[in-house]
């Protein structure tokens, strides 16, 4: 393992986030806010350490997998822990690991909150807040390699590491190319969200963190009821970019390279609009009479549906108050995911669909046991080893659920509330059902469960291999 | 696919099935109940169906997996639909799909009720009723097998569709044999606990009662409050004599031959021991102060842990009043489950050790990339396609309980209501929580709602791929 390689890339992030935020900073000079000096200090000492692992470069600069993945656990764990320093120095959020919790629930892009009265909170911090939702759905890595002086090396791992769904589709030969393309993509996409909400007439610094809560697919507001408030119109916009940053960015590049076909072929996203289609249908005839009229059932169950698969975690009603069919489906879409390659969370459709044809393939082999098969996607064969990790990821995923459930459920909460709390972090959500429903939050649990609860969302985002490996023996092995 | 060889089998089944009845009839001639000829028309629907299936036999004698799977899915529909004439006969209980449901949770040694009042049940009934769970523990096709003059024929295949676990261990190089041995096992342990329960002072129908419902880990019983009302004595011995029945039966096997070491040896064994210890334990420090002083405690924690992980589902106590984290605890136990080559449920230990072990390897791939291992369990290698089949068995059962929970919560029941009864049927246990807990039943539930659970309860006995093939347009092409 070479360490230091990663103590190396962990100070450039270091430095990044100094630089990320300072658009916070920015913030509040334009509000003239005090809190803008805590911003300043969580610069400092991101900056400080920065400095002190960037001193020595590595000497080996080869990557393997197990440094891309170690790295990228480390990364995000060191984001969060400097990005949680501005809440507790600003007295935000006095005690640490609350922020922490509130942090890492924004670069994850979960959205669960710890916050009881978000609005009390100054501009400069809700901008932080939110925009690491903004960092966090794309991720950081892959941009820090693409621009650090150790390019030569194979980044893939890291760039496998960190974005989401079983397999990164080469879209062009080269990482830098891959990741500049999909950053420019992720930009357009949340400018031409910022200008429709614009137009709408929603606030500018309100429709800033919209698109970051949206673009990220993370969640967090700056309403205490989300976005209730707003118009039909702002929520419609809102449901259609959440739809839209849930696909998989590999439609996008080929909408550009005016490759139709192949785009609109793709069986992932087709599938995810499926299942989004289908969720819409069945919650509006489930909810029906709870609203006025059809349309504005419809446009909630949308919202509802939306905000639940793409793991973004707005709410513009109590979906706690819903029949049990409904409030079941979004828990099952809670843990289907958006599409892999998006900014989205959860288990990911294109895993989804492998592991419904593994069942498919297994029963095969029971009625024709000398036929020989293969997984294919769209004409592209999956390799035999991703879906062996992919089935594995599933028991993974399982029992890092089944492990927090039981740590959660010593608070005494309900099972539904520890069960969806679990499930709303772990897939990056936000809210659950009952005490962590749209309406409620996190803050009641215990400082265990929400260590617990931070480790489910790292688990989320980076797609629990990573953290795992941190646990693994092998890692800490000269 | 072999069809003519699966009606042949089927009309023996159904024969045997006539058979199993007698008993039954005899506790009736005993009892002086009129409800006998409810189960004597039974036997006689048994006997016609069978004779017309049997009339000609099979021309090919050939079996492989898919007629073995086949065969014993459709053999247990059978089974239970026949199974469930006697009750709408007498008129005990008058709803076929709710006698269907009853029967089914007999056979697969389930235990959940749709009964609101057993105690008015006549004994004929009570005995049909526990004495499936016995016939269901062991499996019948693996006897049928046996005796049938097909022998020759490769009948593993039925036997690995039939048995419990993910691999048959080959105790003795023939079915025949192997068969044989496992039923004598079988009988003398349900004896032994037999003498010691009328030792004990439980009268002789209670006894069989009690033992068919534990040796097959099953659950029902003749009280409304299950086993609340038997004394200390009785309730310990219960709760061995579960621990006992959920053991891999090669632990038996292994004693019978003297091969201490490797009987004591036996990884799955000892996890299994640990896992019950572990969840004693936790449960007792959880639960005291519930119950008067600290031996009350371990015994009502262990009589609940043990009930629980080997899915048998008897109750002494109502575990729905307990503490949310004693709570998780056993909906997880329901989950594991017993040994695999036991009468119990769940995935079994045996698989969780599989699964756990692939994480294992997939984090090892990532460190170690070139790097060749092998799953190995006390010393024997864990064939590839096994791993895999285990893989996948996880995939299929979290499907299956996804689906189910969709469905079921169209009855607008709570989710915890709709997640352990999910959990209870798929899983083969009895109870689960909230309504359907220790002290209630499945009868609230709609028809739609109780066919689900009744596949539900097949899919958990005969570990899903059986049942699933049914629905695979393989199966029924020519």
């Amino acid at each position: 393992m070479n360490y230091k390689l990663i103590r190396y890339i962990l100070g450039w992030v270091l430095i990044l986030e100094a630089g990320l935020m300072l658009p916070a900073l920015v913030v509040a000079l334009i509000y003239w806010e005090r809190e803008g000096f805590a911003l300043l200090s969580g610069m400092g000492f991101c900056v400080a350490a920065g400095l002190l692992l960037t001193l020595k470069g590595p000497r080996k600069k080869t990557m393997h997998a197990r440094e891309g993945f170690l790295a990228v656990a480390l990364c995000w764990i060191a984001l969060s822990a400097f990005g949680a320093l501005p809440f507790v120095i600003a007295g935000a959020i006095p005690n640490y690991i609350d922020a922490l919790f509130e942090t890492v629930s924004g670069f994850t892009t979960t959205g669960s909150t710890i916050l009881t009265d978000v609005e009390s909170m100054p501009h400069c911090l809700l901008f932080w807040r939110s925009f690491t939702h903004w960092i966090g759905g794309m991720g950081v890595l892959v941009f820090i390699m693409s621009i650090l002086p150790l390019a030569g090396g194979d980044n893939m791992y890291m760039m496998k590491a960190e974005s989401t769904g079983p397999s990164v589709g080469k879209l062009v030969p080269k990482v830098k190319g891959t990741a500049g393309l999909l950053y420019r993509m992720y930009v357009a996409l949340s400018l031409l969200m910022l200008v429709l909400l614009l137009i709408g007439g929603m606030p500018l610094f309100d429709s800033l963190i919209t698109v970051f809560g949206t673009a990220g697919t993370g969640g967090f507001g700056i309403f205490n009821d989300s976005m209730a408030s707003y118009n039909t119109y702002l929520q419609v916009v809102t449901t259609l970019f959440m739809i839209l940053f849930g696909v998989n960015f590999s439609f996008y590049y080929l909408l550009w390279k005016k490759k139709w076909k192949a785009a609109f072929g793709m069986t992932e996203v087709r599938i995810y609009l499926l299942i989004i289609l289908a969720s819409i249908v069945l919650i509006s005839v489930n909810i029906y009479g709870m609203f006025d009229g059809v349309l504005e059932t419809i446009q909630q169950a949308a919202f509802q549906v939306a905000t639940i698969i793409t793991t973004t975690g707005f709410a513009t009603t109590d979906f706690n108050q819903w029949p049990a069919f409904s409030k079941t489906i979004l828990v099952l879409l809670m843990c289907i995911g958006a599409c892999a390659g998006s900014t989205g969370g959860g288990i990911k459709v294109q895993r989804i669909m492998i592991l419904v044809r593994s069942i498919r393939n297994e029963l095969d082999v029971i009625l024709h046991p000398h036929h020989v098969r293969k997984q294919k996607i769209d004409g592209h064969v999956i390799e035999q080893s991703t879906v062996r990790s992919v089935n594995v990821f599933l028991v993974a995923y399982a029992a890092v659920f089944a492990l927090s459930l039981l740590i959660v459920s010593i608070d005494n909460y309900d099972f539904t509330t520890n069960f969806t709390a679990v499930a709303a972090t772990l897939n990056n959500i936000g809210p659950g059902l009952e005490v962590v429903g749209p309406t409620g939050n996190f803050s009641g649990f215990s400082y265990l469960s929400k260590l617990v609860m931070i480790f489910d969302m790292l688990a989320g985002r980076l797609e629990v291999y990573p953290m795992l490996i941190l646990f693994s023996r092998g890692t800490w092995r000269k």
